[in-house]
Formats: structure tokens, sequence, C-alpha cells
């Protein structure tokens, strides 16, 4: 135990002592029932004389802080109530004022803003069709559990070292194969592993950009994309979306205006409207980038869950040379908490791209890397896929009849192909955020559309997750939808 | 299979197809013995005609790039070798604008410098005192294994979705109680779990700093920090560092000059010199920090690992209200592969430090973080700990004494009472980085005492790592290393 003493304070050592453990039994990081070190022991550790330890702990235990128990020990107990005012940390005014500072300028993440909404209005029964993964309960736990088991009798300190700082290199190879099987040309050099796709996208950001710096997105998009360019300081321009995707003939325009340094786009059942980019527009859109000199941040979330229709190459299948930088992920169909996921990039930006993977975390946790790589190649992760894929497929139909069936005329909605998302238009500028506790009421939760959109658009709009949910309960949900809506209807009295 | 298909182009589609699977194979992507999809299979995928694929297969098969096994199907063969041309990507030149822009303005971590440096002078059977980790021999694998087992049956699904945030909640309080037993008071809502203590390090620097600001840092000091530091573009002044620690009494004068708007100290066996800041130092640097609105961050990466001597407070256990974000790891003395380091801090910053650690990637490792938290709570940490305290005791002893034994007397040193790292200045103004070829060839290998400083000085310096090398290989390492001296002393005739 390390406790701070000041030689050189008028008050007395063993009462700094006492003072320190007060404090720290009434804040609760010592917690009752914890075994305090013998006095002579403490004495030693801290360099002082053994009876400053012993009038300490006579002091805290006449108090009924601590107590002892013959031959065992002094233990710390259950601490009396303290009056409230006692907590001095609520207290701001003495915070540091670089820290008041801060205080003046809040800034949140929309994912910690959706976080305290769903917190608020929680109650039990809904359900939710919020959330950005598929449904854990589909991947078999024992499968990855015992790939785990055979990775650290294989590999043994080898899995918990910091390994590779690119990536497992046989994880980059199998990558590089799956993703040679969907049309895109990777070797594995041109792989680099990131702690999930989120960390890819920040990386590229880091590399390519700075504050101040312009970058055009759909519009709506990906809300923890907005986040992060937000925190990085970034101007953020959008392109209108329609069933085909990116309104690419718009974004010449914009490009023009507004000289963005980086477009982001999700081609694939984009998130959060569920389209897909044209095979025309993908071929569009290289053609612009590389008119205009600007590179192309490729976000392929779930470009693997099709339900129906052809495939469409990816940007990065059509790159005629280092101008893509394709990022996906294993997290939405597996187990997001792993948060492994990977960029793949040409030309020396890949090194740069590494520069930065370095300075931020060093290297993506090695023994999940193995796992996952061991997992992929036994065939089991394929395996996963189908089924997840039939599975969501089912989901999908039962939220497009859903849909059709319960929620009133007005609504507009473009049925997904794909994916795991469906995006909702309400009539009469019905607000989703408004609508939120309403819904709430009736037993059913989804996401609000405006934390999609980089400027004010977007309030009437609202996206739901059907990989999450069984047919039956999304059946049931939509139906608590529909019954929001038509009360929402009557109580605006529109 | 994806395979893109321009159905504009003048190229006929079987040409495309075949074109598309010998880049595959040629670029190694498709590998040698991979089967390639049924004819049909294709043809589907592709929503083209089974002709095309027949046509596409048979051209590759003339070519002997594929052949068909009777009722097995159809395989990748091993292709012939190129002519050294014909590899586009070694030719720089059609490289997109922007990239060849990175290329003219090179940046490279000196931990990737180290890296290659290594790899090029590794011979078989050189002593390496390079690295900055424990020695992973000393970790039962088998305990964490079975760790991770009980985990995963325990907690299913939830131990591999996102999780909190902040970190898993029962890791924090663990984390919480040991520091108490260090004398910092923290709470488990003030402990952030991230991946790694780069990643914290990280987080901090992005929610306090910009491009352009001012740090304030021991030279030398921790390379990957000083790494980072530049990757963010931040101004960096350095305050020397004597045997008590960072000279704090000349940090006021610099402080005043520079205007720095962080204080980034390693005050515990500070890396890479070993030495600890005295208490009264400590106090010193407290009252600068809070007479000129600064923030201290403290790196305590290893301060558990002390070998004599008494133990100093942490920064943070004397921090009087929000002034200290203290910065630990369990990296360095379990597994650096497992990415689990963690940071305290009160006030505003906590939480806008997790907005940075959502938009850097969303959550660290949950099941990683389930399994340490079960590690260090069944007592199988603290049971590492101390077994790894007194193996590093002996190791460290090892070092002082062949120090003392083999090297020449010129060299200037303090013997390290904790930690991993001892730290050599020459004579002569011996440059180690121009040393460190022969001293290889001699077979051993250390840390170039340069890449730890911010400024031109520590060219006559070496880091030696003592805790990765059993006391013979440290006897024998460091008689190699004096051989070295004595090479280059002569050779350099001084």
């Amino acid at each position: 135990m390390r406790i701070p003493i000041d030689h050189q304070s008028n008050t007395a050592m063993y009462k700094q002592i006492s003072e320190f453990l007060r404090e720290s039994i009434y804040s609760g990081s010592l917690q009752a029932g914890t075994r305090l070190p013998a006095t002579r022991q403490l004495a030693r550790d801290l360099g002082v004389n053994r009876i400053t330890i012993a009038n300490a702990y006579a002091e805290l235990q006449a108090d009924g802080l601590i107590y002892s128990q013959q031959g065992s020990g002094t233990y710390v107990a259950t601490p009396p109530a303290l009056p409230p005012c006692a907590k001095k940390e609520e207290n701001n005014d003495h915070l540091p004022p670089w820290q008041q500072q801060l205080q003046e300028q809040p800034w949140m993440p929309s994912t910690r803003f959706l976080e305290a909404l769903s917190q608020k209005y929680a109650r039990p029964g809904i359900i939710s069709f919020e959330g950005a993964t598929g449904d854990s309960r589909l991947f078999s736990i024992d499968d990855f559990r015992k790939v785990i088991q055979s990775i650290l009798r294989r590999d043994r300190e080898e899995a918990l070292d910091y390994g590779e700082r690119a990536g497992y290199s046989s994880l980059r190879r199998t990558i590089a194969q799956i993703l040679t099987t969907q049309g895109i040309a990777a070797r594995p050099e041109e792989v680099l592993i990131a702690s999930g796709s989120q960390q890819a996208l920040a990386l590229v950001i880091q590399a390519l950009l700075h504050p101040g710096d312009t970058i055009l997105v759909e519009c709506p998009t990906y809300a923890g994309a907005l986040d992060l360019f937000r925190a990085y300081g970034l101007n953020i321009t959008g392109v209108p979306l329609d069933e085909k995707g990116m309104c690419v003939e718009k974004a010449e325009e914009i490009i023009q205006r507004e000289q963005p340094r980086l477009i982001y786009t999700i081609p694939n059942f984009q998130n959060p409207t569920g389209v897909c980019l044209s095979g025309y527009r993908r071929r569009q859109l290289i053609a612009l980038a590389c008119n205009h000199n600007i590179p192309i941040l490729e976000d392929d979330f779930v470009g693997d869950l099709r339900y129906e229709g052809y495939i469409q190459p990816a940007l990065k299948a059509l790159d005629p040379g280092g101008w893509v930088i394709y990022v996906s992920t294993f997290s939405k169909m597996l187990m997001p908490g792993l948060r492994v996921g990977f960029l793949v990039a040409q030309g020396p930006i890949y090194e740069r791209l590494l520069s930065y993977k370095r300075v931020s975390d060093l290297a993506t946790s090695n023994l999940v890397q193995r796992a996952l790589d061991a997992y992929i190649t036994v065939g089991r992760y394929q395996a996963h896929l189908r089924r997840s894929c039939q599975s969501y497929r089912r989901r999908c139909q039962a939220m497009i009849n859903a849909i059709e069936h319960h929620l009133p005329s007005g609504v507009r909605f473009i049925p997904p192909k794909g994916g795991i998302f469906a995006w909702l238009q309400l009539p009469h500028n019905l607000d989703t955020l408004k609508l939120y506790p309403m819904a709430c009421e009736e037993g059913v939760a989804y996401t609000p559309g405006f934390v999609f959109c980089c400027d004010s658009s977007g309030k009437d709009c609202l996206r739901l997750n059907f990989a999450a949910q069984p047919p039956e309960m999304i059946e049931e949900g939509i139906k608590r939808l529909g019954k929001t809506l038509q009360r929402a209807i009557k109580t605006y009295a529109i």
C-alpha cells in the first residue's frame, strides 16, 4: 500500500495516514471487507515507525471505519453515511482553470447522446431497433472458445506478444484471400489490421487531413464517422442520396465549391439508409475523385450481407491504382467486442497509416487476431455468415412486410436488399427525436435520424435495425411504431 | 466471388474475367491450390452466361494458370515467374498526385526506425537488450488460458459485445482498488480503460492539445510518446534529468519561456533512464503545474517494480484535485499483446477523454478486459508480479555488476532501483547509432539513445532492458558490449 506522506507538513504523520484511509473508505475506493496491511508491513512500506500506523488504525477504529478480527487482521467496515455536501468533487469551483475551460466547450459524440437517450426512456419489454450490430445469439460462442484454446496451446507466449504492427501476417493473408473472392485484388502487405473499422477510419483521417479541412460525406451517413470528423475539427459537407446511393452527379458541383480533401462513402447497404450505390455511379465516383485529385475512403461494413439482386464491384475493385482506401470489419457479423477491423491501401499512404497505427495504440490485440484467423480459416466464419444471411433475409422481409402493413401511408421508405438497416421518412414533418419518448411508452425504440446528418436535415427520419430481432418481434415492434405514429398525428392534430 | 465487370467496356466480358483472375493469381492474392467456384456458380454470382465463365477458365487453363481435377473442381496453379518490370505497383509514377505529395513529406516513428535497424543487423545468437517489456516466459499461459475459458463459459455473448465504453465496470473497480493500495484514491467511475497505455496517452493529447501547442517532457523520455507528440504536430520542449528525476527547478524558467499546455512525466523508473523523481520534486512539480495552470500527464508504466529503497507517492496521490491525469498499464508486466491500459482522471476532462475513446475505436476488447479482471481478482496477477519482481531484482543486480566489471571506466550510469531499464552514457562522444552495427557483430544489441531525445542530445547514450534476459545472458551480453566499446575506442583512435 502506498500512502503519500509529507514530512514537511504540520499535520502529524499518523493523522496524514488516517485521513488518507478515511477518504479512501468514504470514496469507496477502499471497500467494506477489504483487509488492510498489518501495521508492521505498512510501517515498512511507508518507511515510518510502527507506532505511527498503530495510532492511525486506532483512530479509524474509534470512528467505526475499520475493525480488527482476532488472529486474522484489520478490515474496512461499512462507513456511516456522510452528509450530502461532503463530496468535494461535486463542487466544480475547485476545478483547475484549464478544466473549467473544458466545461465551457462541451462536446458530446452522438453515440453518447443516443446511449443516454435510450437509458432515460428504457422500460421492460421494449423492442429495440437501435444498435448497429447483427444478432450475437446466432454466433457459436463454444466454437470460438475452442479456437482460443487451441491458439493459446499452439502459440503460447507468442500469442500474447505485440506481434507485427501491421497485424498478424496469417490473418492479413486470409483477409487478402477473402477480398480476392470479392473482386478486390489485395496483397497481404496492403492490409492493415486495426482495432475495429472505427479505428481504421480514424487512422485515415489522421494520416490525410488537418483540422479545418473539408470532407465530403453522404447525408445521412454513419453517426460514428460524423463524431470522428467533428472531433478532428473537420468541415463536413454532405451529398444527398437516393435509391441508387450517393447522387454522384450532384457531387461535382459541391466538390468544386467546397474543395474537400477526402470523400467518405458507404457504397453497400449504406448506414443508415440501406441503399446501394449503382454500378454506373461507382464508376462515375472514381472518375470524379481522379479528376479532382481526392482520395476515396470506402467503408464496406456489411457488403457481404446481400439478400437479393446483383453484387456491384467494390470501389476498391475499380481503383485505377492507389485512389481508394478500403475499410471493413468482422465486428458487425461476428462479435463487436473483439474489436478487429482492417483497411486496404496501396502506395505511400499505407506506410503513413501504419505509423499512425503505431502512435495510436502500438498494435491490435495479437491473441484476438490469431483466434479470429483460426476461426475464419477452419471455415467457421463462412458458415456463420451463411447462417446469418439466411436469418437476416427473413428478418428483412418481415420488416418490409410489417412497415407496409402497420405504418400510415405517408411513411416513405426504400425496401433494403441487404445489410441490417431500414430508413424511414415520416409524414407531416414529425420530429423523430421528440417522438422518441412516446415510442418508448408504446414499447418500441429506434434511432432518431438527425444524428446521421451533417446539416439540419433528417429530423423527420428514423433508422431501424432489423437484424437484431426475430421476425415475430419485428412484426410486433413495427405494430407499436404504427400506434405511436397514429397517436402522434392525433396529438399534434395534423 | 466478386469480379468487377464493365458492361460498357470494349473488352469482352470473358476477357475481363480472365484478366482479373490472372492478375489475382500473379499478385498472390489467389494462391496456388485455391479452388475456384464452379462455372455455374460464378456465372450466377456475376449475372453472366455460363459460357462466358467457361471461356475465361479455358484461357487461363491454356496459359497454365489454373487446372481442372476430374470430379473435384478447378484449382489455381503455381504461376510461372513474371519479368521483373511487370509489377506496376513498384512504379510510383502512376501514383495519384495526393500520394506523391505524401512521399515528399516522409515521417517515420522512431519505433519503426528501430525495428528496421534491428532487422538489418540481426544475426543468430545475438543477446538483445532492446525491447520495452518484461520477460513473457515468466508468465503462466495456462493460467490465463483457463481464465479465458471460464469467462466465455460464464459470460457467453456478453463477453463478445461492445460492453461499457469506459471499460468493463468490474475491471475498473479492481483497478480502483489496486490504486487505492498504492495511495491513489481513485473511484471506478474515474478509471477509463484504453487499448494499452499508448492509447491512453493519445487520448489525452487529442482531448487537451492542438497542433502547434507545446508540451513539456523529460529529455530523454519514452520514444513512443515523442512519436505520438510529433505525429500530432506538437512542439516538444525538454527538461533535463538527474539521479532524482526531472530537474523541476529548471522547469519553471522553461515553462515561462515556452508556455507549454501539458507536462508529460514518468516519475517512477523513468524510460529510458531508470531514475525516480524524488519526493521533494514531486511536490515541487505539482505546485509548479498549479501555479501555471498546466495539467500533468503522469505515465506510471512500471511503478510496481521496485527492488530497493522507499516508495514515493504517485503525483496523482498528491493531486489537489483534477490536475493530474494518471496513465498505467498491465502490458509491461503481463502480456503486451493484450493491449489493455488505463487512465485515471477527475473533472470534465474525464468525459472528454471518453468521447475521444469512442471516436478512436469505440471500446477496448471486452473479452480481454473480462479475462484480465478475472486473472487479477483471483490473485494471479499479484503472484505473477511478486515472481517477476524477484526475478527482475536479480537481473537488475546482474546488470549493475556486469556494467561495473566489463565496461570501461569512462561509462557513466546511475544504478537503477527498479523498473526494467538502465541508461549508459559513453565516453569520448562515442555515437551509439554508429556503434550499433559493431555491437551486433560482437553479438549484443541495445537501443541507441538519440531516439529518446527531443533535441540533438543522447547520441552518446544507450538504453539496456535488463528484465528480458536471465542473469547469465546479461553477464555475457555486457561483456560483449565491453568488447565493442574497446574496439570502438581503438578504431576511432581515441
